[in-house]
C-alpha cells in the first residue's frame, strides 16, 4: 500500500464552535473523535439542535473501527445518540465520560445497542491499524483527556479541549513529561485547541474561584446560591468544599444537575461527607445562613431552576432579602443577553450577586496563548492543524505556530468537509467531503431545510396572510367572497376596513370580468402581488401571502 | 406653592440600556431630557424600532417648555422623529448634535414643522422655572454634554453619557474645575451615567486609539479598511490624520458614514485638508498602499457595507489578499454573533482583521469605576440617581455611591416610570406613570402589541397550519374534504401522507355522521384540538393552527 496516506478529515468543529467531529482514516480504517452537537444558531428558527452530516461515515460503515471521545461536554458527545443508531459501532472513552454518554443515551433511549468501552488514560488500544493513547488533561469536566494516535505515517496528537493548570481541583494536572518525551521522539501532526487563542497569558487555575466561593460563603449572611454547569464538577466540588467549611448543607435543585452529580458521586468524581447534601424537603428548617443552593441556569436557559426562580415562577424557591447569588460561568457566545438579563431579575428580586464581570467566580476551561505555545512547544510537531474555534480562532492559532517556528505550509486551517491527506514528508488537501449542519426538530433528524427556515423566517418578521378563494367546480367561477385569514401581521380589529379592502382586491384580481377564472398559477401569482403591494403601501409591512384556492 | 415640589420621572433608560428620557417637573413646568430609541430586542420580531411611551407628556403637553439633548447618538434623539409630531415643542441641544438630529428628522420628513435652538456650553437659557447650563463632556460622539439645571428645590447637575478623557481627539477634556465649583455651592441631585460601572479603573483614552491606528497603517502593505459608527467622528478624525501622515486617500463607503462626514465637516467637527477624501470612482487607479477606506458595519448589521464586502456582495469592493480590516468598535450587547461572523468572514476572504479582542483599535465612551468616583466626589451631591444603564448597573452605581459616603435612603434606584419627588431634605417615590416599549413597524407606530409578537414567535418555531373546512350554506354539511395549507412546519412532500391523514381527520372532527355541523366555536376548537395531538404525536412539533370556515 504505498499509496495509503493518513487522512484527516474534519466533519464539525472546524470553522464554528460546537458539534466537534473528526474522522482519521488509513487504508481500510478510519476512527471518528468525538461526536458533539451545537446549540442552534439565532436564526435557526424552531431548530432543538444541530448535529453533524455523517454521510460519509455512513457510506464507509464497515471500515469505521470505533468512535473515541476526548470528554463529556455535548459539543463533544451530544450528537452519540442520534449518529449511533446508524454507524453501530463501539465509543472508547474515560469512565466519567461514559457515564456522562450513558445519561445522553437514556434520555434518547438508545443505550441498550450501545457498546460503550471504558478506557484507562496512560493505557493503550487498539483500533485497526491505529494504536491509541488516551493521556489526562485539564478542562472544565473531569476526565478529559487528548489523545495519541500513532498511524503507520506517524504520531498524531489531539490535544481535546485543555488548559494546564497546576493546582486543578480534582485529577492530576497534564502530564507534561509524557508530552516532552513524545515531542523528543517526534510527532507527525498536532491537532490543538484553538478556543482562546485571543487570549494572552495564561488561564487562572481553578483555585482562584475556589478561593471567591470560599470568601463569598464566609461573608454571606443568607442563603447562597451558586450555579454552573452541570458538568463542571470540579466547581460544583468546590462548593461543597466551601459549604462543610462553612458548616453550611448543600441542596441540588434542577434536573440535569441532580443527575450528573449523581453519577459523578457514583462514580467517585464527586465527595460529599455524609449529611453534607440535602432533599429539597429539609430546607425549610434551616436556619438561611446554612444554605447552600447548587442550581442550573448559568446560560440563562428560560426552564432552569435559576431563571424562574429570578422571575418568581419556581414552586419552592423564592429570592429574600439576604440571599446571595453567584454565577459561576461566563455566557457562551450567544447567551450573553440571556444571562444579563437573569443577573438584572436577581438584583431586581434584592439579591446580591456575584458574576464575572465583577468577581472572579469562574475560570474558564481552555487554555490562553502562553498555553497554546507550551504546547507548541513540546510537541514540537512538524504539521500543525488548529481545531475547536472559528474561522478567525484557526487563523491566529496558525499564526501563532508560525511565530514559533512552523513553517507556513506546515499548519493547515482546515474547515469541516476538507480531507487533509498527510504522508511523512508533506500534506495537502485532496478534496472535500459532504458536511454542514443536520438540524434535529422535534422527532425528525434532517427533514427541517432551507425552504422551511426561509419561511419561519418570513413567518417570523411580518406574519401570515392566507387568502381564500372558492371556485365552482362546474363554472370555473368565484363563489362568494375571498376570505382573508392573517396572523402576526396587523392588529385584526384595528386594521379590519384594510383588511376587508384586500378582500375585494382579491376579488377584483381573481373574477375579471366575471369571466371562468384563469389558471391557478397565473391567479395564485396575480393575488400574490396584488396583495403583497397593497399592503405595503399601506403597511410599510411584507407579510407571507399564501392564496388558496377551494373547488366547490 | 408650599406643596410644589421636583419631580423627576424617568421615562426610559432606567433598568435596561437605551431608549433614555426624563422628565423633570416643577409646578406647571416639565423639561424633558433626551429622547432615544432602543433597537429592537431578539424576541421582538419583525419590529423596527423601540421608543419610550409618552402619554405622560402628551397629557401634560402645555407645560412642557422644552427637550433639552445631551448628545446625537441615537439611544438619545432616535426617538424625536416619532414623538415632536405629538409634543411640538422646541429642542435644545449644541451645534452638532442639533445637525445629526436634522438628518434624524429629514429621514422621517419630520424635519419643517419643528424648531431647533441650539446651544454654547457654558451659556445658560431659561425653560419656565428651569434655568439651564450645558457643560462639555467626552463621549463617543462631539459636543457631547452634561446638564446643570437650577431649579427652586435645588441645582440638578446631569452627566450625560460621559468619560473623563484628559487628551481627547477633538472638543476639550470635561470642565472639571466647574463641577468642583458646583460641588462647592451645593448640588441638590446628581443624576449619573452608569453604563460602565462593571469595569475597575479608568477607561483608556481616545489617544491610544490613535496610536495603534497609526501603526497599523504605517505596517499596512495593501489597502486599510477601517470601520465604526458613523458618529465617532473623533475617530474618522484619526483615521483621517493617520492617512494623512502616511500619504494615503481616504474614501468613505457607506450611507451614514457619509452623511454624519459631511455634516461634521461643514460644521467643522471633522478636518480633513484638500485632496484627502477621495470619491470611489477615484479608487481604481490608486495602489493599494495609498488607499484607506471608512466605512459603516461594527456592528455586522447585514445590510452595511462592511458585511456585503465580508461576504462578498459589494458591488465595487472585495477583499483582496494584502488588505487589512480594522474593526474600530465593540459589538453593542446583542450583536455579539453579527460581528464575530464578520470577523470570521474577512478571514475567510484572506483579510488581516483587527479587532478589540487582539489589538486596542477601540476604546469605550462611558467612565469606569474612578471616574464615575471622581464625578461623585467633585459634585458632593444630597442625592443621587443612578441612570442610563441595565438595572444591575443602577444597583453597583449607586452601591458605589454609598461607599463614598452617600447615605442609602438618599441613592434612589428608579426604574422607568417611577415618579420621584424631592424637596431640599428628603425624597421619596410617590407613584408611578404610563411607561414602557412602543414598538415601530413599518409605517405604524405602536398598533403591534403582545398578541401579534406573541403570534410570531409561535410562527417562527414551527410554523403554521391553515385547515380549511367548506360549509354548505343551505344544508349546513360539509362540502368536499377539507384543505390543509402549511409554512414553515414539514417538507410538504416528504410529509405529504401525514399531511393526507390529517385532512381526513379534520374532515372526521367536522363530519360527525354526516349530519349538519356544530357550532363554529365547537368545531374550531374541536380541530384545532384533534390537529394539535395529531402532529405533535407524529412530529413534536406545534404549529399554530387556524382553521376557518368557508360557507359556500
Amino acid at each position: 500500500m504505498a499509496r495509503a496516506r493518513l487522512k484527516i478529515i474534519p466533519l464539525g468543529g472546524l470553522g464554528e464552535i460546537g458539534k466537534n467531529m473528526m474522522a482519521m482514516e488509513y487504508g481500510d480504517d478510519i476512527i471518528v473523535i468525538d461526536a458533539g452537537l451545537m446549540f442552534p444558531e439565532e436564526e435557526m428558527l424552531g431548530i432543538d439542535l444541530v448535529i453533524p452530516d455523517i454521510s460519509y461515515l455512513v457510506e464507509r460503515r464497515p471500515k469505521i473501527r470505533g468512535i473515541v471521545i476526548t470528554h463529556g461536554h455535548e459539543d463533544h458527545i451530544g450528537a452519540l445518540p442520534y449518529i449511533l443508531p446508524q454507524l453501530n459501532v463501539s465509543v472508547y472513552a474515560t469512565k466519567l465520560t461514559q457515564g456522562l454518554i450513558e445519561v445522553k443515551l437514556k434520555e434518547r433511549k438508545a443505550l441498550s445497542r450501545t457498546k460503550l468501552k471504558v478506557i484507562t488514560p496512560g493505557s493503550q488500544f487498539t483500533l485497526g491499524k491505529f494504536r491509541l493513547e488516551m493521556f489526562p488533561v485539564c478542562h472544565s469536566v473531569p476526565d478529559a483527556v487528548g489523545l495519541i494516535i500513532y498511524t503507520p505515517v506517524g504520531t498524531v496528537v489531539h490535544s481535546g479541549d485543555f488548559k494546564l493548570d497546576y493546582t486543578p481541583v480534582n485529577g492530576k494536572p497534564a502530564d507534561l513529561s509524557r508530552l516532552a518525551q513524545l515531542g523528543g521522539q517526534g510527532v507527525l501532526l498536532l491537532l490543538s485547541d484553538s478556543t482562546y487563542v485571543e487570549l494572552p497569558g495564561y488561564t487562572p487555575s481553578e483555585k482562584v474561584v475556589g478561593e471567591t466561593i470560599d470568601r463569598i460563603m464566609a461573608n454571606a449572611s443568607g442563603r447562597v446560591i451558586v450555579t454552573t454547569f452541570a458538568s463542571l464538577i470540579s466547581r460544583v466540588q468546590q462548593v461543597i468544599d466551601a459549604a462543610a467549611k462553612h458548616q453550611r448543607r448543600v441542596f441540588i435543585v434542577g434536573r440535569s444537575m441532580n443527575d450528573t452529580s449523581k453519577i459523578a458521586l457514583k462514580l467517585g468524581y464527586l465527595r460529599a461527607s455524609e449529611g453534607i447534601i440535602g432533599r429539597l424537603d429539609e430546607l425549610r428548617n434551616l436556619p438561611h445562613d446554612k444554605i447552600v443552593l447548587i442550581t442550573t441556569g448559568s446560560q440563562g436557559e428560560p426552564t432552569s431552576a435559576l431563571v424562574r426562580i429570578a422571575n418568581r415562577e419556581h414552586r419552592q424557591l423564592h429570592i429574600v432579602s439576604g440571599d446571595t447569588v453567584v454565577i459561576s460561568a461566563s455566557p457562551i457566545p450567544g447567551n450573553e443577553s440571556l444571562v444579563s438579563r437573569t443577573i438584572n431579575s436577581l438584583f431586581k428580586q434584592g439579591a446580591q450577586v456575584y458574576y464575572d464581570k465583577v468577581s472572579q467566580v469562574h475560570v474558564h476551561g481552555h487554555g490562553s496563548q502562553e498555553e497554546l505555545k507550551l504546547m507548541l512547544n513540546l510537541i514540537k510537531p512538524k504539521f500543525f492543524i488548529p481545531i475547536h474555534g472559528e474561522y478567525r480562532h484557526l487563523c491566529l492559532h496558525a499564526r501563532l505556530a508560525q511565530s514559533l517556528g512552523i513553517p507556513k505550509e506546515n499548519a493547515f486551517i482546515l474547515e469541516d468537509g476538507d480531507i487533509l491527506e498527510l504522508s511523512p514528508q508533506s500534506g495537502k488537501i485532496v478534496g472535500r467531503v459532504a458536511s454542514g449542519n443536520v438540524y434535529v426538530d422535534g422527532l425528525s433528524v434532517g427533514d427541517v431545510g432551507g425552504v422551511i427556515l426561509r419561511n419561519r423566517r418570513m413567518l417570523s418578521r411580518d406574519g401570515i396572510v392566507v387568502a381564500i378563494i372558492a371556485i365552482n367546480q362546474q363554472s370555473g367561477k368565484l363563489v362568494g367572497r375571498p376570505d382573508i385569514v392573517s396572523r402576526g401581521f396587523v392588529d385584526t380589529i384595528e386594521s379590519k376596513d384594510m383588511l376587508d379592502e384586500s378582500r375585494d382586491l382579491v376579488a377584483k384580481v381573481v373574477n375579471h370580468g366575471g369571466k371562468r377564472v384563469a389558471e391557478w398559477d397565473v391567479i395564485n401569482t396575480k393575488v400574490r402581488d396584488a396583495l403583497n403591494s397593497f399592503y405595503y403601501e399601506r403597511t410599510k409591512r411584507r407579510p407571507m401571502i399564501v392564496p388558496v384556492m377551494i373547488k366547490v
